[in-house]
């Protein structure tokens, strides 16, 4: 069994976790969460997201958090949907930003209002302002392998999208199974093929555990040569403008499944293990345990 | 990614699913359950458990669910832990019987009060009985991983009892992550090297999910070139004398993977859906969903 050494695993609760709980959160309790994990080993998180504060209220402490991030002095992802938005990011110190675009056009036109295309004329104007700052750019591909409105994503879909990231000079892309919906095979194969058209180009895996698969799609993409995936403490989070899209991979599950298989990850799992009851209570939808 | 194109999923929580349940169960609804699995597929289940009433008292309609699956025409296991359970299997017209030794002495000792030689010595005479009578011998291997008593479970030990197993002539032999304490390493490393000592041997996956990592784990086993697995519906089950050991590989969830992946496994995965509800009614652990 051929499996990298070394994984990243990259802590996304704080942010994609969160950001749709329709249960309040005070930014003390985020910042409280961002602390516990920054001690229990993580590198890299994704804590906040620059977006409008009507839309998505959870987000709201955007400026205040990236500040808290900067004074912890860890490094942190936000995600900025538009040029404004890059524009509070820079203002902010922020030294990772994120962008997404759906790998289905009817996605896209239906969460952002955008077509594929438009959506990529404006990750082109952002990705330059934010290189000419010095900012890392993670590009996310959101439904790359199944959407809820259109049913199954091709390749063709999605390397459609990651072919312009690759042009655009995405510092890594972020393969996201943001419905739950990919299984291991087509895990492996997209996995394989991607690395295969674009050697030099750094993939992150993002699985969600809607039909229980997001550890075994793990293994299957790691088995591809994926070394970096995005996870979420207690499994927070989901995407509301998917429907049944409950439930990020768990961090604590899949850090216990690297650590077991001898795979470095740099995490302390009693530490991890400890903040999870902690961020459960953060959920409305899931119960401490 | 190289796996089989046909899996066999035999079906266990009729036997390993409700044995250890609190609840009483009545013989109709287990014949219920059975009849449903029968209908979404399943060619073969665990459905009995010739054991003292005294001790399990959910398995003391053995004989009568013997002769109802003898009626419903299908192919089904029976437990038999020593020979007078034997004989019980034989006297019920049991077409499949299923012995089990634990890989790590310490348990079989705490467990069934022997020790592995002891175990393997009583085997040896059932197994003559049942090819003496044409039964079909399944051997299961408990705790191959990992012991709650004495830990890590080494190859060795694991080995010892398999090499037995396979002098004795076992039909198939099932190898048990008794209280969920592998990870996909491990499987396919120990699959791996148990297809090359004995290439000619049927060997089967039965894991828990106590950990999440059931499926994976099957996936690792799948690269290894197994292609015969125990789930239980509902995730039903868990091993009363493994502390923490809840929860078996549920069908549903394999099932899906499987489908998902496009391996062949004859089921119905409508019907299986279907039957998830009842199954959960019949557990005290579980919530019907």
């Amino acid at each position: 069994m051929n499996i990298p050494k070394k994984i990243e695993l990259i802590e996304v609760g704080p942010r994609d976790g969160l950001q749709n709980e329709p249960k309040a959160i005070s930014t003390a309790s985020k910042k409280e969460l961002i602390r516990q994990l920054a001690d229990a080993g993580f590198s890299r998180m994704e804590t906040a997201a620059f977006v409008s504060p009507k839309w998505v209220p959870q987000m709201a402490d955007a400026d205040e958090i990236s500040q808290f991030c900067n004074d912890l002095g860890i490094t942190y992802i936000a995600l900025t949907p538009n040029l404004k938005a890059l524009e509070r990011a820079i203002q902010a110190n922020v030294p990772q930003i994120a962008v997404f675009i759906g790998a289905s056009s009817t996605f896209n036109q239906k969460n952002i209002n955008k077509t594929t295309d438009e959506s990529l004329l404006e990750t082109e104007k952002m990705f330059r302002l934010a290189k000419e700052q010095g900012i890392f750019t993670r590009a996310y591909v959101s439904m790359s392998f199944a959407c809820p409105y259109q049913g199954n994503v091709s390749f063709e879909e999605l390397n459609y999208v990651c072919r312009r990231f690759v042009e655009l000079g995405a510092d890594e892309i972020d393969i996201g199974d943001t419905n739950g919906y990919a299984n291991p095979k087509i895990v492996y194969d997209r996995f394989a093929r991607l690395k295969d058209l674009y050697p030099d180009t750094v993939f992150v895996g993002h699985f969600h555990d809607t039909r229980k698969m997001a550890l075994a799609n793990t293994l299957a993409a790691m088995q591809a040569g994926i070394d970096k995936f995005d996870s979420s403490i207690g499994g927070l989070g989901g995407c509301p403008f998917s429907p049944g899209a409950t439930g990020n991979l768990a961090t604590e599950e899949v850090a216990l499944m690297l650590s077991e298989m001898g795979v470095e990850t740099g995490l302390k799992l009693e530490e991890i293990s400890k903040i999870v009851p902690f961020a459960k209570s953060l959920s409305s939808r899931l119960q401490p345990v």
